[in-house]
């Protein structure tokens, strides 16, 4: 039913995101709603929500593969919060930011960690 | 000393690539056998080596930036094995490119799946 | 309903991208089926399903995305099949390649035109 | 004539992206006017120009590709109120950006419709 | 006058490119001959005649960036040519490329050192 | 040993990028003092170090390179003030973004241009 993956993707974003995804979804309801509707149901219902791999693993992947892309700066932000809010250690994120370098190039690397750099300070 | 970050490398290379990183590193030495040691040295000698992240997720978050980036199937089939080769399991890759298609779009996970499909059927 | 956003999806993907969609389908089976559930439910029964905008539009979006990044030509030549399909003309497509010259630079452009020269021949 | 060629392109630049793309003309004189005058030559005088697909269709495809890329806020602006300039609907816009999370992943998605919400801001 | 752009233009794809760039130019006649004349009038005709950089460094920067994009094998093998019909020599080649694991990672820098691979047989 | 990549980098960056250079080291110092020791070892320990390629045609593949991605503003401005350090004119480096219209497309070089713009103001 449609309503229950909405109700599952809100509740893995309250887990995983917090505040900082609830803020995402809100800035998008006056601009188009559906996609912050499509946000929730597809990424956080039916993908975060799958058991074949832990969040903590997830999130490694989302950081490393926003890191690497290297355009999309306040989601990096979005989910390098999310990788410390379910159990990634700062020395952990560090490390897969420092590995980016060897796949997508130094300066990757070095604009996610002033990112997390940016994250840690904000917390 | 340089000779130790090379043997370091070069028994990471072995531990975590198996035969098909040697294989690239011997069809770089007809052509540039530095790009060969610089691989060695820098992503396996330094990188790989280090204690902040187990290996495992290290293989989780190269196989999600590079599918991520799209544009890098030999490496991404390369690291497909070794992510097997540390420890991950068939179906957490396969959650790991499920992933990547909120990422980085359906065309990026396809592609990737395609290519760990090859992977298995190679093994 | 779940089931009614696959059928609808389903639907989609078979007045869209015909056969060659049915084909990424299939392929998916053996490795991730639920890839291919995603890809039915997600693109074809939310997105294209919309009314907000015309399919010859929306397939002029997807080509013109596709040969931008570059890095996709399976996709890219599905959805040249599938602008076919939809109504847009030849000449129609071939524009929106050349037009990707100004904005992804001419490499892109000549890629997705030769991707098109391959689709025409096998049509 | 080479002077066919910019004024066809500066007449095409006034009618589609009006005192936006005057603007950055303008913003080039003292660095490099001879990128100035390319950009008016060839994607307004020789691409924008062509018989072959509509204005609204070239847009379109622009605000994909800009929005897929998703490295270039400025120029993506500067289309979207060309797209609206030239007749593109605020929510046949929405529409092209909700559906690049299809092929270019949310965040690509999320910074183009928040980038689109600032053009409609500051118009 | 247009006629001079594409006359120049040719002129230094022939001397530039050679047979490689003629061959592209050709492959484009039956399916968008107006991408060939594009590309001989702006990068050929307008660009690479310009006095302010020698056609060496030129070619440098193209097969730095082809190879840091990592998306457009093709141009980067008519480049690396190109590179070395103007004077680059094979070491200055390998060099750049090495480079750009730098900037683009370790990927790039390899899939561009196998086209360069390609290339030196070819010849 | 070690000490002596180190002690080579820091000499190269000091003498390329100046005091640009050190800032970003300085900046990594409370974050990830690792990654800056990286980026002096690798980049300018081994790379800029190297013989077969002059320090001026280094940076032109560089500011190339960095112009073509467009994801990294201030690692170009380090470089694009590199490049004028090591004896590129200014005239030259426009020609280089220039050139990355023909290949990265024309946002791109319009971007390099503004970052080139803001470097020599800021001079």
């Amino acid at each position: 039913m449609e309503h229950s993956r909405f109700e599952r993707g809100m509740q893995n974003l309250s887990n995983i995101d917090g505040e900082a995804g609830h803020k995402v979804i809100e800035s998008l309801q006056d601009i188009c709603p559906d996609l912050a509707r499509f946000t929730i149901e597809y990424p956080f219902g039916d993908i975060y929500s799958r058991p074949g791999l832990d969040l903590k693993s997830r999130e490694i992947a989302t950081v490393a593969a926003l890191s690497a892309l290297g355009n999309c700066k306040p989601q990096l932000k979005v989910h390098l919060n999310a990788a410390l809010n379910v159990g990634c250690s700062e020395n952990e994120l560090k490390e897969v930011i420092l590995q980016m370098s060897v796949y997508a190039g130094f300066p990757a690397a070095l604009n996610a960690m002033f990112a997390f750099k940016e994250v840690l300070d904000e917390r």
